[in-house]
């Protein structure tokens, strides 16, 4: 980053410091969308491409600028804890579209849309993270996929894809996404910088129909700031153009594959036989079934050394309680063998 | 910037690339909390400031965590007009605060918000720029300050403070800002690196009451991502400390200071005696009050090789039609002397 900042700034360093386009910097787009089409073998267009800071600041710039108060708003559950926080900080109203050990259940989210429409209602949005699912590590089937998009258009809702991990893929290819499975002003398709390469830039995308890029171009905020986090936008356009994201695109697909072997190995052999758990095919995350309430099994866990997210955190619906989330985004291979060890501990102490 | 790049990414990499804190980053607090201290000799706590990315952001924020759907909202007017824009994002009653040649008129607010009462309502905010007001240049007077703070205070109304001109003063300090005046809780002071430094940035901050600092910081955006801005905050952060920032500030306020000088002669030469206009001693902006529709004249002065924005832009009231504002940041001083006298035809051909 450094040496793309060096190049960069002498070149560009007014653009940088200038205020920059709404849509964000020329320079980022032009890389984005060659990548993104090479990523999903998909056309994207510029028009249909924004840059964002990062999936939260997309969400919080839909929730404002696409919602009008108590909009039904629908949140897979479990799903991302923090994008339903986010969500609460918009006057909607959140509810929960359930999902299984293969996604969302778009039968159960159907019914609740049809019981929803006898009350005179619509739905708004769907916020859903179908690939390399947050918390679970599952992706949506591409039946249940394609399931969804017929509804979605149906009833005229709208998707918030989120896209972040699309890139950590460990395992053949990911699923295509629902964006490019879509008709236009379907799906809302979020990507970001975060995982891929840092989540210090706050940097990221977002592919829509260019009527709805026109309106986040047009909104007060850019129209009065330009693109949001535009001058680490211009760095990492430089930080792409010289390759160095594709090689370390590489890089962190080996280690985190190696991470997640090594943890699903130490999982099979140090946990009890009443649990089960997800084996993701990309992204950070293994969703584990216990026989065990979770939220009180925490401290227990963490006085043995090892730490965990309770299942119960990711639902809005009160479910997960016997569930919890491992990263294993953050550590070394033998750290992860070692907590799984430590985590067996735990549960063979209280199953 | 590169040399703050080359200096803070070697030693801090890991930092700026990582979340880092929700209220920003601790380096760059740091710095600010002391050159907040010297610039208006006023104590600001660590815990009362925020690292934002830049005025927009912190008033849309504002609007999502601050506000209910419904609130009525007081903008003076005229205002920054893309102010204005960021606040019609959100569902508000936005209601206009007339002001005149003295800034605020706070009688007239007083006046409003009683007939809001009767009506069972109380205002929720109001949104002002009480020094070197963007678009007139002028400040709000200190007695008006002192009634205008009493009168927040006893309807329980935050004034969000658009303070991102202070440290551009030509003649004098300052005046002190409603911030410093008031006790705490009654403003949200907003300051920007935008002015100061580059718009390109995007980042700036915020000083509250601890208490909405931690509304942000404990936001779910916040929660989520981190702070606003962060890498470009990191970057900042090593230019400030290196005192370039300093140094920036003289040498903006010298030339700045020039290009006022030049333009308020210019004006005096070359408008017709109909017209009267502000004297701004900091900021960017002189406001000309005019015998004619800006609106209209404005081709006629394009076609003479002259720009300005309409005064009816800055009013949410329908007023403001023969007024116009003029920036003198942006040209050298030759060119806004030209800029004048083209005005001055242009207007001399119509009155």
């Amino acid at each position: 980053m450094q040496r793309a900042a060096a190049i960069m700034l002498p070149q560009l360093g007014g653009q940088a410091l200038s205020y920059g386009a709404g849509a964000g910097p020329g320079t980022l787009i032009a890389w984005l969308v060659g990548h993104l089409q090479r990523v999903e073998a998909h056309p994207v267009s510029i028009t249909e491409t924004l840059i964002t800071g990062g999936n939260s600041d997309a969400i919080d710039q839909l929730c404002t600028l696409c919602t009008q108060p108590g909009d039904v708003v629908f949140a897979e559950s479990p799903t991302y804890h923090l994008a339903i926080r986010i969500l609460r900080d918009h006057p909607l109203d959140l509810r929960p579209a359930p999902a299984d050990e293969h996604g969302l259940q778009v039968d159960v989210l159907a019914d609740a849309i049809a019981r929803l429409r006898r009350e005179g209602r619509r739905p708004r949005m769907l916020y859903t993270v179908p690939t390399f699912h947050n918390p679970t590590g599952v992706s949506l089937s591409d039946e249940r996929r394609r399931a969804l998009i017929e509804l979605a258009e149906a009833e005229g809702m709208v998707i918030v894809e989120d896209d972040v991990y699309r890139e950590l893929v460990y395992d053949g290819t990911a699923p295509a996404s629902l964006w490019s499975l879509a008709p236009r002003g379907v799906v809302v398709r979020l990507g970001s910088f975060a995982k891929s390469l840092a989540p210090g830039l706050r940097l990221g995308w977002l592919n829509a129909e260019a009527a709805l890029i026109e309106r986040f171009v047009n909104s007060g905020l850019r129209d009065s700031a330009g693109g949001t986090s535009h001058f680490a936008g211009m760095v990492v356009a430089a930080f792409c153009e010289s390759g160095a994201y594709d090689e370390l695109g590489q890089r962190f697909r080996a280690e985190y594959r190696r991470r997640r072997d090594t943890l699903l190995d130490a999982l099979a052999e140090h946990l009890p036989a009443t649990c089960s758990w997800t084996k993701p095919a990309g992204g950070y995350f293994v969703w584990i079934n216990t026989p065990v309430d979770t939220v009180a099994l925490l401290p227990r866990a963490e006085a043995a050394g090892v730490g965990y997210v309770p299942g119960s955190k990711f639902h809005i619906d009160g479910r997960g309680q016997t569930a919890l989330r491992l990263a294993f985004s953050l550590y070394p291979p033998d750290q992860l063998a070692e907590g799984a060890r430590r985590l067996g501990q735990a549960l063979k102490e209280v199953v």
